[in-house]
Formats: C-alpha cells, structure tokens, sequence
C-alpha cells in the first residue's frame, strides 16, 4: 500500500524506468552547479537545526523581491505552504479553477473545507476571463485560487483581467491565493510586473503570493518555496500550523546561492521561449491540439495511450486525463533542452504512426460476422 | 519580526555564538560519515522530486523495526508527523503531561484542539506512574500524549507502568501517541523492548509510535522521522494532511545510510551511559537538584541566570524555566562527549563561583538605610 492519495503528479521516477522526464516542468539547464556545491556543503552540518525562522534566507528572498522581510515566509517546498495557508486560514468554501495544480484542491479537502471548481473552457484556451470575474462578483466563497501562468494550460493571466479580479476580490474580502511558481520562466518572468500580483501586495492584504524554487532553478528534490503577503497576521498563523524546524538545511544554503544565479535564470528563458515555438509546431504538425503556452510546458490533446508508448521509450509525459476540466488524450509536457525536444518529437512521431497502423490493423482484422458469432 | 512561537527549543545556534551546543539532544558523536556522504552526494540528483511514497525508505525503516511497511509513514523530522497526526486525527480533547516536548502542544493548539495538562511532580523525578493511570481513567480527552524517555525530564515509563496505560487506553477507545524519539540513545534503547510501545502495536489500533533519525543519527538539519501504527486508517489521513513531498531527496538518501550504522549507536549508547553518571555527580556536587536520566540528557535545577553566565562562554545549555510544570533555574543538558562535558563543568563551576560571588558582594554593599532613603 502506497499512502497518499496515488499520485497525481509528473516526476514520480521511482516508478518506471525514464530517461528523459518530460513530465516534470523544471528548469531546463537543470540545477546551477551553485545549487548543489551548496547543499552538498550543507550536508557536514546537519547534526545542526536548520534556522527555524530562515533568517538569512528570508532576507535575500526579502530583498530578491523587494519586498520588506515581514512579507515573506518559507516553506519545505510551495506545496507545504498550500497546506499551512489551508490549515491557517480555514476557509469555508474554496473557489477553484479546472484544470489547475491538484494540491490546493487535496490541501483543501484535509482541512475540511468546501471546493467550487470554475470550469475553464477549451475553446478559450482555459483562459481566465472576463466571465471568472462575474463569477466572483457572486460567488459565495471565502478564498480564491488562481495559478499564473496556469499549470497545466501555461497560459497566464491578462492584465487587463487581473485588475478586476484584485477589485472584486478586495472588494467582497474573498481571500486571493495566487500561485505564481511558474511565472519566472514564463515568457514575462517575473520582472515584468503587470503579470504578476506582487504589484497589488501593499495595498491588498487579502492577497497572498506563491513561489517556489523548485521550477526556476530545477531543484525540487530539496523541497524550498516561499509566499509573499501583507497580511502578516495570516503570515503568523502559518508559520504556527507547521512544525518549527519545516525548512531543511541543505534547503536554506541551497536557496541562498540559488538567489544569485539570475543570469541562469535569463538564459533558460531563452531557450525555453525558443524550444517551446518549436515544439507547438510540431505536436500541431501531428494534428494535435495544443494550448497556446506562455509558460516552459505545453498542454496538449493527441489520442489516448500516447503516454504508455512513450514510456515504453523511456520518456514520461504527464497524463492529464483525469484533471477535472480535460478528458482521454490530454496531456502535458515540459519543454526541455534541444535535443531532448528532438527526442521527444521523434519518438511521438513514432508513437503516432504506430497508432495509426494499430488502428488500421484492427479496421483490417474485424471479425467478419457469421452465424456462429454473437451469443452466449 | 519572526514568524513562529519565539523558539522555545534549544539548538538555535543562529542567534548566539555558540561553541558548545548542549541545548539540543543529538548523539554525541555527530553525523555518521556515511549519512553525510549519502546527503551530500543526493545533491546532485536534486533535478528530480523526491519519491513522495519514501518507497525504498519505508522498506528499510519496516526491516529495521521488524514491522510491516503499511505500518510505517515517513515525515518531514518527527515533528512534522506531530502537526500531521493532529491534523488527521482531530481530537478534540488532548491530555499531555508537563513538562513535555512544547510541540504537542502547539500542534494541537493550530489544530483548535483543547489541551489538558497533567502536571508531573517533581518530588516523584516527574514519573509517570501510577496516578497517571487513574487519571486516564476518568478523563474525558479523547487522545494522549505521552513521552518515554519524557523531554525534558530524560526518565522512562516502566513496563509495570506501560502496561495498564496501554489497557485503559485500549478500553476507553483513547487515542495514544507515544514519542519515542530518545529511545534508541537511552540506557534500554530501542532494544530493549519491554521500555518500548512496539509489541502493543498489532493488537492496539489506537497506538502510534514517533521515532527520529534526528537524535539517532544526530541529523536534525536534514529533518527526518516516522511513526508505526497497525491503523493504516490513520496514517492514510496522516499522509493526506501533507503535501505529496514532504521528505527530501537528501534525507531518504540519508536515512537509508543511517540504517546501516548499528555500531555507531552502539557506541554512542556506552558513551552517554558512563558520562550521564559523570556529569550526574558533578551537578550533584554543586549542590543542584537532578532528575536521574535514563537519556541522553539531563535536567537539573540550579539557579536563575546559569545559561546566560554559560553563554558568554559560548556554550548553550536549554532554559526550560517556561515549561509549565518547571519553574526559574531549571536547565535541560545534553549529554556530549567526555572533553565536551568537562568544559561544561569547568563552565558551570565557574559560574556557580561568581554568583555566590556577586550575591556576597550584593550583600556586602547592600545601601545603609538613611534618612534620605526611599521616597518618590
């Protein structure tokens, strides 16, 4: 018996022998060297707690954000943080869009709370529009989860719809939990500031920002993220639903010498921004249907199975099937280095003709009907 | 600002410099090498989530404990399995003795459960005894805590004791949560497994067991721990009350060298036996009171203003004045290695000298009343 709900998520390569894991959405240069000298080096001194409250980590994220210290609290990863909010804040009713990052959802049912799910449709690319922010203007939800860019569409929220959604939320007092943990290695990055809510944060203390170094600087098996409110009343209260040692040293150093790698950071925009062009085209060369992606994945609807061929490859993608808001054939796949991309294309392109044949096989092979056939 | 409770636990080597931390309870030999090698050489591999089923660890942990794996829940240190416990379980009525580990009851506090207190006395070396039992009898708390060797007073629960507490639980549908994170380092160890919770496990549903790999192994900065249960209910809620990755990379890494080193806590277990009686008599000859330990600790009354008089010499030992059930002058100390533990005396001595001292020169100068004296 696994405990947990079976895992709904990329990454998982324990399971299944994979060489190249599309279904994880890291950054593509991997981890800075940086990175692992510093967790490496952290490791002679463990038999020491990490600093309960990351003094010097919550500084620099602090100052990387320029935002004041009282703003930022760490996390074992931006998915313990979902969970500490969700046991923090208690809301009654949660409004959720579909598809989206599972984990609010889960965080949400284990603390007993209600979920809304605000279908996104597939004609619009599951944008979030104009028609969220009338919903919100009636909802009777206590708390709000947005993700931008979306995970898993990679689509991010417009300005011009981001505007309305802080008023309606400010102005009903729904609380508004915006993940963001993409955002740096979208095509807007997070030095743009009209995508992302750090630009509403004083002013808006029922805004709460999420982050995480996972992505950006492809180190998820340290677990580090981080949010950032104004509303550090709400700040307090999570820090007082986790234990006090929740962030790992090695995961403190590693942040820290994570901070300075911005030029990594510029550079794995490029490629992405670059590679994901070339891949949109080729999953629509395969007549597939791709969501138009702002982030360093691509949502993306083939034909049931193409996973389990792939796998067969040694290349995992992530089955989306059973997000609530898709169905059969959808999935997801991060965009990754040239000729991993390459790899990927072709073996898809394989994959494709190979279910094409199958197809034509079956039709070939169909069971001419007799007088014996039917029956018990 | 620091988010958190002000830290109330030793090993916040952060904000003082401190040479000689005898504040946190780790073995005294340090880290094994081979836990080092396997934490710093994870890092390398950080590119990828850590398994969020602990597969390979949970396999190891049930060999380890002679259990079976659906037994075994890994966490994020014991003291995340604390917050998880309480989060799944809900009680809505705790009972915990005092003084205790501070974490019960923070944890049951976030999670707006009531707690009870059951105030051990000092006369007794703070037992667990008997009456405890009879208490437990009328309670109306629908759930236990208890601490064996307790933190802080380093004194085991005897079997003649263990064994009516496990039968009025079991009768009274009461749920028990027995810490031993201290066991493996006391006199009877996890060895010994009359002193453990263990072989009441298969027939008890209500029984969850904590262990550490942080004491153990002297690993805290990697943050690692797990319980055993036969209610596989339980930690199915428990694993749901967390984010899908809440152990990292390093520490499974880490806690499967761990495993291996039999000999090291063997070792440590000689060491802290012959120095515990070595640094017993010398807080005796000071003339301090000390509840006889059977951990690798000891707590000891001595008089207002020790730790800080320690600090200037950097070393840290654990106030533990704001316990409830302890009082000003009462101190927590590891137990070290032995030219660890003869600093600490010669500190202690040293400081015991300049308060009688400064008292006696207190006295000496104390002002001649005059007529000029008191007033506004």
């Amino acid at each position: 018996m696994l405990y947990k709900t079976e895992n709904p998520h990329g990454g998982d390569i324990y399971r299944n022998r994979i060489i190249y894991d599309f279904s994880a959405n890291m950054n593509p240069l991997g981890t800075p060297e940086s990175v692992i000298k510093a967790a490496s080096d952290a490791a002679a001194g463990v038999c020491n707690y990490p600093d309960p409250y990351c003094r010097k980590l919550v500084s620099a994220v602090a100052e990387h954000e320029a935002v004041d210290k009282d703003s930022v609290l760490c996390g074992n990863g931006a998915a313990e943080l979902i969970y500490s909010f969700v046991f923090a804040e208690k809301p009654n009713k949660a409004l959720v869009t579909a598809p989206a990052f599972s984990e609010y959802e889960a965080a949400l049912l284990a603390a007993g709370c209600d979920v809304q799910r605000y279908i996104l449709s597939e004609t619009n690319d599951f944008d979030i529009d104009m028609d969220f922010v009338s919903c919100l203007e009636k909802t009777d939800a206590d708390c709000v989860f947005i993700c931008s860019p979306n995970n898993p569409t990679g689509r991010l929220i417009r300005p011009e719809v981001l505007d309305p959604i802080i008023s309606v939320c400010s102005k009903r007092d729904i609380r508004l939990f915006a993940d963001e943990c993409f955002l740096d290695l979208s095509d807007k990055g997070s030095g743009d500031e009209e995508y992302s809510l750090k630009r509403y944060l004083k002013d808006n203390l029922n805004i709460i920002i999420l982050r995480a170094f996972t992505k950006t600087y492809a180190m998820p098996g340290l677990r580090l993220g981080y949010v950032l409110s104004s509303d550090h009343d709400l700040l307090s209260a999570m820090s007082k639903s986790v234990q006090t040692w929740n962030v790992s040293l090695p995961a403190q150093a590693a942040g820290l010498s994570a901070l300075g790698e911005d030029e990594y950071v510029e550079d794995a925009k490029r490629i992405i921004g670059k590679e994901r062009n070339r891949l949109t085209e080729a999953l629509k060369v395969f007549g597939w249907h791709v969501c138009t992606s702002d982030a360093n994945y691509i949502l993306f609807k083939a034909f049931p199975g193409l996973d389990g061929m792939l796998l067969k490859e040694g290349i995992a993608i992530k089955n989306c099937s059973n997000y609530p808001g898709l169905s059969e054939g959808w999935y997801r796949t991060a965009v990754r280095l040239p000729e991993e991309n390459d790899v990927l294309i072709a073996a898809m392109k394989t994959a494709r003709k190979n279910a094409e044949n199958t197809a034509a096989d079956i039709e070939e092979q169909a069971p001419v009907t007799t007088e014996n056939s039917g029956g018990r």
